[in-house]
């Protein structure tokens, strides 16, 4: 609701170059949502705006609330030494996931900027299997040896609290950081004040291993409505913690995958929105090649009941070409319905267009590609050449006509606020079925002048 | 890991009424471990090893670990005075989902042997409706006044730890509940002992509305990372927070409702496992027959291409044939998948084959209905009661083929270590493709002694 009333505010401040506008901008707001705000400009207006203030911690909670595709753009606008202040003090996890996605030689250009702490714990954790509970794990958890007080704890818990992810959940270790117990701040809030940890702390502690899959980890931290999981190495030493803010990313994240996949679409890095069409054209290329070699199978298998007949290669072709609809459509509708559900694309004004204007160049590159197969396909399973045009320009049509309406049914029914995911699979495969039909028989008129049926 | 050690351990104490053993049982390990064992016994017995303990808070957590259909069988096995024991100390949300299951006449007969203070609450939250954030909101919430010390606060936060669900974000209000103002825990310890509340608190809270959908809140308690988020009234009066744990779970059972529609199953209330056959037949048969009408009217389309040809009508139907065999295919491959992703099927021993099992009574159910609809469709469509046949039995066999196989395929590919979402619907679709043509061309040798086309 904040976010369509101060943009076009913040937009003047930039115009009129508003310095203290735009510094009480990053610095009285919820940092959520002057990240939300800012996301709606360009990367270099948005670090003129943040770098307006001088509150570091400020500007790195905001920048936490960028997305990471968002946290790369704007890290390609900040100058080096800003920008090695700036990483120095995002919380280790975040930092690594950013460094993960930039130039390996940007980085190396960053490095020597950093504090020798920082750096050391950037290598070890870019060190971790990618997936693995060590890749997303924050080393900023909170520690106690086993022999203070409860109200010595409270001294030192008061001294880590700033930079830690969380003091609710903290861990008491040995010198070797082997994990012994564990201690909620409830507990030691309810314990006597001269009481040994030792005698508060719960000594049957779940931890996960630092390379167990990274799902996995997250799914428990969220069984278990647990704050944090402690992962620990080989030999039970305490390495990190996984967060349940990060762990409902994870599964998020998981999830989305999950939804392309099974409509055949390779999972994508980015937002849909934010993936340029050539990378979701080779995502969703590879699969509609693959399931195109099955039509293929199932024409070659009509060809052989039809042996007799040989007028029938638009019976022969015609589950392949609904097919290529189907799974075209399929991809543009799993794809839309799971941005939605994500609210992806709620901010963003015109992404409707945007999003049908994509559909159409991204479908004529991938129905140009498929269609050009299917030609050969077509030219050699009846060894002519004007059935092959026919299959051919029907498999372009369809499928650019079945990735525009794939994209722009879930839009139209969210818009009546019925849930786009109704726009199913089979849903979008027999509409597709119905308006294929009509097209096929068409072009096979326009080709032949009478239905070759 | 635990599980399957100490299952068979408990199966014997039971045996031998072991009653210090399964006392043991309850208290001794971590509730979410003994909540997992327990669950693979029968309701009554899992209800004879609970009821050895005396200890009602442990109970209730491992109660908190169940899923919601089996705390609904085992409330069903236990008297009413232990049961209303067991419901008085619920966390009041987990309660109120508890008892929308229940019989209502059950809980009318429950409620007489609540406490007073939970009966109002019981009747307070059962007042919300459905899929709201007061549904899912717990009352058990911290809150203190905004004019007292950091010290005062301490001393009253000893007092309300034990009963509430999160004191680490603590909600300042007046004597009207009006919500002033918001602390964290950490916040809290940072402070200065003789400081007020009122000069520490974030006086800017981010809440959400009682009857904002669930879906949202819990969006939004994700995305900013929150242990909870606070719910008030039409008059910012605090009534509730809902708990990042609750949020996850919403999160999950909405991915799940997606992904359950995008492959047209009416979303499930329960696991898959769980859902009876004629439950599961009526969320799939409402689809299947209503895109069964959307593959008639493609028949129709062909129908009128092919006025001139009598023999016809195999290619007529062809494309109805093989889209109810995807359809079928996709719904079970996504109730599989889905149920694979949240680990639903893995502890249960022999379940691949419970699954295959069912899901061949499901299809014959499924199959024998939509099969006697395209009987009357291509009955009247053609005139002629031999195409009829052929097309209702093939729609029957590639019903059945279809569903078996959706089931089966992700179950194979994830023994094989492969993620089993790799089971997309267009890929069951292309492999129904193939099959069902060999499957519709034999039918229909058999029944005209040659191949009709």
């Amino acid at each position: 609701m904040y976010q369509s009333l101060l943009l076009p505010d913040l937009r003047q401040m930039l115009n009129e170059n508003d310095e203290l506008g735009m510094k009480e901008f990053c610095e009285v707001l919820f940092p959520a949502v002057s990240a939300e705000i800012l996301t709606e400009l360009q990367p270099a207006e948005a670090w003129r705006v943040l770098s307006k203030s001088s509150n570091l911690t400020r500007l790195v909670e905001i920048f936490g609330y960028f997305s990471l595709s968002f946290q790369v753009q704007l890290v390609n606008v900040i100058d080096r030494e800003p920008l090695s202040r700036l990483i120095e003090e995002l919380a280790p996890d975040d930092r690594v996931d950013l460094l993960e996605r930039l130039d390996p030689e940007h980085v190396e250009s960053l490095l020597p900027l950093i504090a020798q702490a920082e750096r050391t714990d950037i290598r070890k954790l870019l060190s971790y299997p990618e997936d693995s509970a060590g890749s997303i794990m924050t080393s900023e958890y909170a520690s106690l040896p086993k022999d203070i007080t409860v109200s010595e704890a409270f001294e030192r818990l008061r001294l880590q609290a700033p930079d830690r992810e969380t003091i609710y959940y903290i861990y008491i270790i040995d010198e070797q950081r082997h994990l012994l117990g564990f201690l909620t701040m409830r507990k030691l809030i309810l314990a006597k004040p001269d009481q040994k940890l030792s005698d508060v702390m719960a000594r049957d502690v779940l931890s996960v291993r630092v390379d167990e899959d990274q799902e996995k980890v997250a799914r428990d931290v969220n069984r278990y409505g647990f704050i944090a999981i402690p992962v620990v190495d080989n030999d039970n030493r305490l390495v990190g913690i996984v967060t349940h803010d990060d762990a409902s990313d994870i599964l998020e994240e998981e999830a989305e995958e999950d939804q392309h996949r099974l409509a055949a679409v390779e999972p994508l890095e980015d937002s849909y929105l934010s993936t340029p069409v050539i990378t979701l054209a080779k995502k969703r290329g590879v699969w509609l090649f693959f399931l195109l070699g099955a039509s293929v199978l199932t024409a070659w298998v009509l060809k052989y009941f039809d042996a007799g007949n040989e007028n029938n290669w638009l019976i022969m072709f015609l589950p392949l070409v609904l097919a290529s609809g189907g799974n075209a459509g399929s991809q543009s509708a799993a794809l839309v319905i799971s941005a939605l559900a994500r609210d992806q694309l709620r901010l963003k004004r015109g992404s409707a267009f945007n999003i049908i204007y994509r559909e159409f160049f991204l479908s004529a590159i991938l129905g140009g590609s498929v269609s050009l197969v299917s030609l050969g396909a077509a030219w050699f399973l009846t060894g002519a050449v004007e059935p092959a045009i026919v299959v051919s320009s029907t498999v372009f049509l369809v499928v650019v006509m079945a990735s525009v309406s794939g994209a722009a049914l879930p839009i139209l029914v969210q818009s009546f606020h019925v849930d786009p995911a109704y726009m199913s699979t089979p849903l979008i495969a027999a509409l597709v079925d119905v308006a294929g039909v009509i097209i096929y028989f068409n072009v096979a008129y326009l080709v032949f002048g009478y239905y070759p049926v």
